[in-house]
This record gives structure tokens, C-alpha cells and sequence, in this order.
């Protein structure tokens, strides 16, 4: 089968690999329908991770179902499945505590697994599944092919930008900020909107990131960042800040302008994974009474929390993916990313 | 009339100074019935807090207001009031967002306030009280004379550990250890169990505190620190940590053993005053979920719904007071809580 690797810097390849076989009983193996590319795959694309050796990439998929292993009771052959961005058993006490990104037996796409071995990456054409019954969602049935897109945001983005909006509390009436304007920003933004929010400040500097922020549900937008950034979502909120703000980036700057932002007593919910720090401030959010929550998402466990409104087609969050190409193309996939001529690009093999 | 003033290191006296007259018209003029001397205050008592010149020191009391100004609606002279540690309207954007700590006009005991000028400190015999409507909480009648230290401590330290319990989100069931054994970890127990904690894991290593921990509440003992402790901690909770824990030192390895004691996806609820630091470890919290909430807590607003279990004998937070001694001898007062020889220290005028 075809499958993506990265190779180091700039150095994406599709290539001939060998099929998956299940090597658990609790093994699926899926074809994959769509897939994508992260913003956190641009970071060994840039070379800020260093690729010490080529391996294969990817962890956001949506597929069929086409063998399961004699252990695997829910899932079966033919199903069309979600898979979130890790792997997870759904019935370890992290699981259980809706944490199943801190699965006990879980583990990551990519690499090797804790059971069974390897397991592929997603970017390619099958996908060895551990874990099957706790991995994977299954649809009741098979959906229209124009809901693709959305339902694979269900992998990834929006279960994460739904993630910093439950970590930071967002509920009916909520004033909320978002920093950060790529996929999951954009998310979020649809997100605290689902949750009730009422204003919603999405802090954005591109026109085109800006449009689909509108269409998610922002109420205003700021372009400032930093200082500047701080006074206009201030100059919005009654001078105090936003209840809540949404950090969807992982940069200090990006963080510091999230704390910053927040009014005394309110919540910042972060999933932009943290990028070799910043770390907290700990006495400015102490004397205001700021507080950080969130984390890498547990998107496995929102999916039957989301997917309602994904299928009747009261969200459409699919709107991020602004590019699709075939997988043999995950060389530009990358490239349009990394130069952000597109937000989020759908691969499809 | 006799108050308290820190005149360096180790340099407490009770000196004559001017009585505290009505300064603007929101003012009231307090008779302290019972202060008491905090744990912070031991910072300029230890040189932690270089003390430049000598000042008044003090921020915890009752007493029987004796004078109001004419713009004071609500408090009137002969009221029993409870001062929170610091000065708020009760009116503006943060204060009615439960933040009272962070009210636009608001201040704090024993220094210059933002309205009216010098505001006492409560380790005296009368104070200024600003913004009085704000800032006093009234009994609806005199307390009996055996209830004074509970409700003393609604003036801090059991407001300031249920601070830390709420920030944490603890709740019925709730799994909770508490780092800290000192009057806000002890009192931070105590609303770990009104709230609905089932399982209470104090950290502690003195006997003394060991037995309140118990009659609080906690249900297990640690006394071990560092990786021993939280070994310790995830013995008792299935491996895998507290859902909340409760952070009332304020150094790098309480808030450390704090983190590391949490179970993904749990939060810490800290309010202990950051001491110089340390700043907090974003990614260990980012790959677990588990967030951090708290900061100087807005007792005021907690006065209301603590305060009828205080008068109805239901919880007796006023235990943490293990010496009660006259205000001459405020100097022995910080000397026994400097040198362990007590917990909290009650001052009688």
C-alpha cells in the first residue's frame, strides 16, 4: 500500500509499504477514506523536531472498517469508523475519568505501540488499529461523502477546540476570547458557540481565517496581538477581560497574550501543545486568580457528544480543511500548509 | 490605642498610636474583638520581606463597629462584623463576578488605601474600615463568646482553604490530598469534607496537626515528600493520583508535590502565596490535563454560605487556634508561630 513518511526537513515521500496485518486480537485494519495533515506535523516538517530517521506520519483518519481480530466485539467489517489521534482501550480508570489521552495501555500513530507493535500513521492507505473496540467510533451507518470533511475533524480539531472550551468552562452567556486562527482556533470558535457562548473575540490576522471565524460564530475580531491585543479584547469586555480564553497555538507569546486577556476569576483552556515551554506565570495568575486547564484533547470520548450536530448539519466544522488533494500529493499537502496557502488540507487516498 | 507594628526582622511591638477616625463617608470604625497573626505575615517576621521602615501589621479580625459614616447603608454601630482580609465595594464588575480580591476599588489592611487614605492594620485595638457596606459582613445577632475563633477564621483561612477546594472542583466523592498541614491546609480538609469529599489524604509530619487533620476530616495520613510522597498518594488512589489536590504552601515543592500528586485530568486548587516563584511546568501538565485554579481567594464572598455551619457547631474551623494570648504580647504571637510552637495565634485587645 502507499503510505506518507517524512524523511527530515521539507522531505515528505509517499511510498510503497507493506500491507498491516492484524498482530493483535484486538487489532482492526482500516481503509482509510480521508485524512489530513496537523499543524503539530509542520513541526518535524520545519525541523524544529528533528527527523533522525525516515518514519511514517500522520494521526487523523477516517475510514472502513475492512478485518477486525477474534477479540474485537463492537466493531466489525464494513463499519465506518473514526479514529481519534491516539489510541486508547475506553476502559482503563484514565478512560474512565474521560482522560483517555493518558490511556494505561494507549499509546500514539506512528510508532510503536504498546500492543501488538507498530501502527501506522494514518497518511497512507491502511491503517492497523490497537485496541480496536476502545479506538475506534463507529457510525451507525454510512455517511454521505459530503460529510467527510467534518467528520474528520472529529479525529482531531474540533473534539480539541471543544476541549479548550469545556477545560476553561465556556457555558450559556459566556464571554470568551480565541488565540490562534489555524484549524483548531477556528474550532474552538465553533465550540464555544455550540456551548452557549455569546461574545466571541477570535484573534486573527488573515482575512481568509477571519471569514470562517465569522462563519463559526466570533462576534468581533481582533487583529492586534500582544499589548495591543490585550486593550482591544479589554476595550470589548467591559475593561476587564474575557471569562474565558481559549489558547489554541503553544507558544509563550501565544500564552501570555492568553492569560493577559482574561478578566480576574476566569479560565484560560489551552491545547496548542506547548513548544519547548513557556512556562506559567504562576504570580500574576495567582493575584488575579487566573487559572490554565486543558491539555492534549481527549477528543476519543467527545466524538458521541459532537457527531449529533456534525450529522444533522447544525456545524459544519469541515469548513477549516480549505484544500484537498490525493495522498500521492502529501508533498504539497505539507508545503501548502507550511507556506499557509491553506489552514488544514484533506488528503485523500 | 494600642496596635501592632513590624519594625524589622524578628521585631514585633505594641505600640500607642492615634485612634482611627472616619475618613470618607463609607467608612466605619471597628472595636477589634479578635485578630489574629497568618502565616504570611511571618515573611517580614522572618526578613523573607525586607522591612524598609516600621509599619502596622495585621490583616484578620471581628469586632463591634462603633461608628459608620453617613454614606454607610447597610453596617450600623453595634453590629458583630467579620473584616475579610482586604477591602471591597461588593459592587463592581469583579466583585460580582465572585473576585472580590480584585475590586476596582479595593485594598488591603494596614497600608494606604485607594480611598480615604491609611486603613489599620487589625492586630490593634480599633481600625478605619473603608468602603464599610463592601467590606463588613454583619451577624444578624452577637455571637456567643466560644464562637470567636470559628468565625475569626472566615476572615481568612477557612474561606482561603474552601477557596481552594472550589477552585479545585471538589465535589461528592471527590478523592483529595492536601499539601500543607499549616491553619489554611487544616481548614482547606475541613471544606474538603463539607463539600463531599470521600477520600481526604492529608500531607503532614506533625502529630499535632495530624489529630485536627483527623477531626476535619481527613481520612489518611502522608508524611512522607518529593517522589516518596506522591508514591504515597498514588498507593491510596489506585495508582494514579488525587482527582483534586489542594496546594497551601506556596513553595516550588509543595506546588511540585502538588502536580505530581494530581491524577490526569485532575486539578489543582492552589492558594498558597507563590513564594518568589516557582513558575509552573506547562508541559508535564499539558500531557496529563491537569490544570491549576486558585489565587488569593475572595473569602467576603464565601462568608455567607460558610458561615451558618459555623454558627450551628456543624464545622469548627476555629480549632487551627492553639494559643490565644493578649495583644501586649503579639511579640510571643510570632515568635510561637515563627518557632512551630503553634499553629495560629488568636490576639485578645
Amino acid at each position: 500500500m502507499l503510505a506518507t513518511l517524512i524523511y527530515g526537513e521539507r522531505d515528505i515521500r509517499v511510498e510503497e509499504v507493506a500491507d498491516p496485518v492484524l498482530s493483535t486480537g484486538a487489532d482492526a485494519i482500516v481503509r482509510v477514506v480521508a485524512s489530513c495533515v496537523c499543524g503539530s506535523d509542520l513541526w518535524p516538517y520545519r525541523g524544529v523536531t528533528p527527523t533522525e530517521e525516515p518514519h511514517r506520519i500522520g494521526h487523523e483518519f477516517v475510514g472502513i472498517v475492512e478485518e477486525v481480530g477474534p477479540d474485537v466485539a463492537r466493531i466489525k467489517a464494513g463499519d465506518f469508523v473514526i479514529a481519534p489521534f491516539y489510541v486508547c482501550d475506553g476502559t482503563c480508570v484514565n478512560c474512565l475519568n474521560g482522560v483517555s489521552t493518558s490511556c494505561l495501555q494507549g499509546g500514539w500513530w506512528g510508532g510503536d505501540d504498546k500492543v501488538g507493535g507498530f501502527a501506522d500513521g494514518g497518511q497512507g492507505e491502511r491503517v492497523r488499529v490497537p485496541l480496536a473496540d476502545g479506538t475506534l467510533f463507529a457510525l451507525e451507518e454510512q455517511p454521505d461523502d459530503a460529510l467527510i470533511p467534518s467528520l474528520l475533524t472529529l479525529s482531531d480539531v474540533f473534539g480539541t477546540g471543544h476541549h479548550a472550551a469545556v477545560s476553561a468552562g465556556v457555558g450559556p452567556g459566556s464571554v470568551v476570547a480565541v488565540v490562534g486562527d489555524g484549524a483548531v482556533g477556528l474550532c474552538a470558535i465553533l465550540a464555544a458557540k455550540r456551548l452557549g457562548a455569546t461574545t466571541i473575540i477570535a484573534m486573527s490576522r488573515h482575512a481568509d481565517r477571519q471569514a470562517i471565524a465569522r462563519e463559526f460564530g466570533a462576534t468581533h475580531i481582533v487583529e492586534e496581538r500582544g499589548s495591543d491585543g490585550v486593550k482591544a479584547v479589554k476595550a470589548l469586555t467591559g475593561g476587564i477581560g474575557a471569562d474565558q480564553v481559549l489558547e489554541c497555538v503553544g507558544t509563550k507569546e501565544s500564552m501570555d497574550q492568553a492569560l493577559r486577556s482574561t478578566r480576574p476569576g476566569g479560565m484560560v483552556g489551552y491545547v496548542g501543545v506547548p513548544n519547548g515551554g513557556p512556562e506559567l506565570p504562576v504570580r500574576s495568575m495567582f493575584s488575579r486568580n487566573v487559572g490554565v486547564n486543558g491539555g492534549v484533547a481527549p477528543v476519543r470520548g467527545y466524538i458521541a457528544e459532537l457527531l449529533p450536530d456534525v450529522l444533522s448539519g447544525k456545524v459544519d466544522p469541515g469548513l477549516v480543511f480549505d484544500l484537498t488533494l490525493p495522498l500521492t500529493d502529501a508533498a504539497e499537502a505539507y508545503a501548502a500548509m507550511d507556506e499557509r496557502r491553506a489552514t488544514k488540507v484533506l488528503l485523500r487516498p
